[in-house]
């Protein structure tokens, strides 16, 4: 008979400590594949403990597979039961591997993600999201519809239609964690077998997001106007995927007439599309920005998509799509399983968020702060004897320009004299797929985010910039 | 010479009303293609406005592809600008559909989906939500890394050791918006052309997704054990996703030696690899759950992803996955361009809960609430004159049952049944891909979720549905 062990006081019930011995007496060997065990009467009265107590624990040992029964001839160890000795090891804390920060206080990176967080108006924020937390109570444990919140479906619409001039049913928008999973979704709706086209240059993150969502993605040479629709033909392009807006990263805006050559592109074949990323339209520094793709397509062939990460903070994870009719209808058919992957307290505070009118106070404020930095830089260039030598493109909007640097040398020697003195900033080339293409540009180019530095970084760095560059003048 | 008619005190800047009522003109057809404006000088002495504002006006309208200019020569329409009627119309604002609640109050739904929200600790969450207001502040903005806040990760690496006996290095946990969302990413990971096996009959959703991104996707028979391994081989599967937990619908705990045998074949072949869907093994209701696959895996083949939408709540929107080591440094260098799809306000927040013992609390509570509900649904059963023909299977966790119906009738008569007293349950064909498979059942059975009902809904629910069944008493 068994010799088990057993604590009265323990915090384990009996039946548990019980299973446990008989378990441990099964990986240590002792109790051998497919030997009998003690009915449960005779256990129960060897530990004094009632039948039902050793009843629960040979039922808990089936249950885990170290033992199986025979109908009216007991309990046997169960020949597979050994191989737990491939068992789980006690916990110890897990070490943690800490990241050093490296980078020294005197680097200066001109990055083009990032916003001015200094500027995100937390208080508000903060007081809507406490409003949402004792008002919404059950609701925020509600599951949302796929598509989104109806209430901040219809918020965006309005948001839509103050700022873009852009008309459209709530019912047509999309809600998503971002835009590369919103992109992720647009693979799944009109199908990866189909050939993507990108700006080339252009946004690197799109790219990685098709590709990786199993699409083939062809970069497609841009001229003065934008992309170049005979190559979007040439290359078997079926969706389009642009930033008429504000070209990313040369910061161009796309004139009307390639607008609308574009969308007499897309309404030659049914299936084909453009996906306007019109990101940093808000962030437009003069006039109102030019009337978006998607509100002069008579033909449904355009999908609109924005992003709360650039107006508002990168962490708030909010980007939306705005579905032509007949993409609504295919999605709430095909993709409506989705749950929402928008959390209920996020939507519910955006809500509130843009019907009080705090989106266009919030951005109004940061569009001066983005627009005090570009007048920043403008001062310090046109000061410096490098001035002549450098031509800026895309100042009209966003959170980034190009300068475009007319002086005898490579891109790469630009970034690397930049980096001897601690400034980072990125080359046009790197936002090209092909770099032969990348190398028959007439001048280097250098992308210059600035939204994520103060205005004295900028001094500093901007003129240690020009300075790093002095050595290839002339 | 134009007439425009200029408004001094509009809250329109003037340099805007010129290009306004210039655009109004071009749209009406009174400016024609390649016409010449006045020069600025002419048209700001006739307007009694300084030239910079005519200035403004005409560098607006260039940039919104209405004019032209030639140097030296003005200002000229494009011809391309009277596409421009295609316009924006006036907002008005957009017809909102809302659909009514069709559902009355008498119907009763035996739904899997949904957890009892009542129980949510709401006062808790909502008072560490405010404290992470108030503390972390600059922190809730700032990027978060693409596997999530490691203190996220540390917390859900302390939950695994505690409660499921699973020891991971935090780094390998990646935390993302629900469960779907990580099914897209590991087809990322693991690429699209794999053939992915599923259990027969299995979780509709994990189907679904798969197969919107793009795999090909089979369902795999069961039998007693669990998924069957020959015909995992004799289909080409190369990635199996399993619930051994508590098998999704039929409630079926897999035992050890099929557990082990999934591990042999998966070691069979590099490439192979178990998805370990662990839902609801916090919700067991007797003794210790089985160790996860996972960390009885010695060769790094299982992937073990869990949800705190089935334990907290479904809008929270926060599943996770363990990576084996190699395919998290697959992740690092191939998918870490992907932004954390889960706020950050919701991941401090949940870091607080984890490790201040709250779920612990709270899984206990919803543990005995769960418990209550199917002791309730057994003493129904029990009395009812239907108790000798149906049996109970997978009421060992979670939040639904099987129900077994020995009578001569087919699942349809029982769902039909049902439905006319107005309950709606649903039939474990529903939940297989082959309807061959189903219909070659001994016996219908019936799923029945009972998270989000109430105990009063489910004594006149379960009665309903029982007497309902009376009819096809022999």
């Amino acid at each position: 008979m068994m010799t088990i062990l057993l604590h009265l006081n323990h915090s384990k019930p009996l039946y548990r400590q019980i299973a446990d011995a008989i378990q441990k007496q099964i990986s240590d060997g002792e109790l051998k594949p497919n030997e009998k065990l003690p009915s449960r009467r005779a256990l129960a009265s060897h530990l004094q403990v009632g039948i039902s107590t050793v009843q629960t624990a040979y039922e808990q040992l089936i249950a885990e597979g170290y033992l199986y029964t025979r109908s009216r001839s007991g309990f046997f160890v169960d020949p597979d039961a050994y191989m737990f000795s491939i068992q789980m090891k006690n916990c110890n804390p897990c070490p943690t591997e800490k990241i050093e920060a490296t980078s020294s206080d005197k680097q200066i990176i001109f990055s083009t993600r990032g916003v001015d967080l200094t500027q995100f108006p937390f208080s508000t924020w903060a007081k809507l999201s406490r409003q949402v937390l004792s008002s919404k109570r059950e609701a925020l444990l509600q599951s949302i519809p796929s598509m989104g919140l109806s209430a901040l479906q219809e918020a965006i619409a309005s948001h839509l239609c103050a700022f873009r001039g852009i008309q459209v049913s709530p019912a047509q928008i999309l809600v998503g964690a971002g835009t590369e999973y919103l992109l992720g979704i647009l693979v799944q709706l009109l199908g990866a077998s189909k050939r993507f086209g990108v700006e080339e240059p252009g946004y690197p993150k799109g790219k990685q997001v098709l590709r990786s969502n199993g699409t083939s993605v062809i970069g497609i040479p841009m001229d003065t106007d934008g992309i170049q629709i005979d190559e979007l033909e040439k290359n078997g392009i079926s969706v389009a995927l642009i930033t008429p807006s504000h070209q990313f990263p040369t910061g161009k805006v796309m004139p009307i007439r390639r607008r609308v050559a574009l969308l007499q592109w897309a309404s030659e074949q049914s299936g084909r599309y453009l996906i306007e990323d019109d990101f940093d339209s808000e962030l437009r520094f003069h006039g109102k920005p030019l009337p978006s793709i998607y509100s002069m397509d008579v033909n449904a062939h355009t999908i609109y998509m924005n992003t709360f990460a650039r107006t508002l903070a990168p962490s708030l994870r909010i980007g939306y799509l705005v579905l032509p009719k007949q993409l609504m209808e295919k999605y709430q058919n095909s993709l409506s399983f989705y749950s929402s992957t928008v959390p209920s307290f996020e939507q519910y505070t955006l809500v509130q968020f843009l019907n009080e009118g705090h989106l266009e106070h919030h951005l109004n404020r940061i569009k001066k702060r983005y627009q005090q930095r570009q007048i920043l830089l403008k001062t310090i260039l046109k000061s410096h004897k490098l001035s002549p030598f450098v031509q800026i493109y895309g100042d009209s909007a966003g959170l980034h320009m190009l300068l475009e640097i007319h002086l005898q040398c490579k891109e790469q020697e630009l970034l690397d004299a930049a980096k001897q003195e601690q400034i980072i900033v990125s080359g046009l080339s790197s936002y090209y797929d092909n770099l032969s293409t990348a190398n028959a540009l007439p001048y280097p180019c250098v992308v210059l985010g600035y939204a994520s530095l103060s205005l004295e970084q900028i001094t500093k760095g901007f003129k240690r910039l020009l300075d790093a560059w002095i050595k290839f003048l002339p």
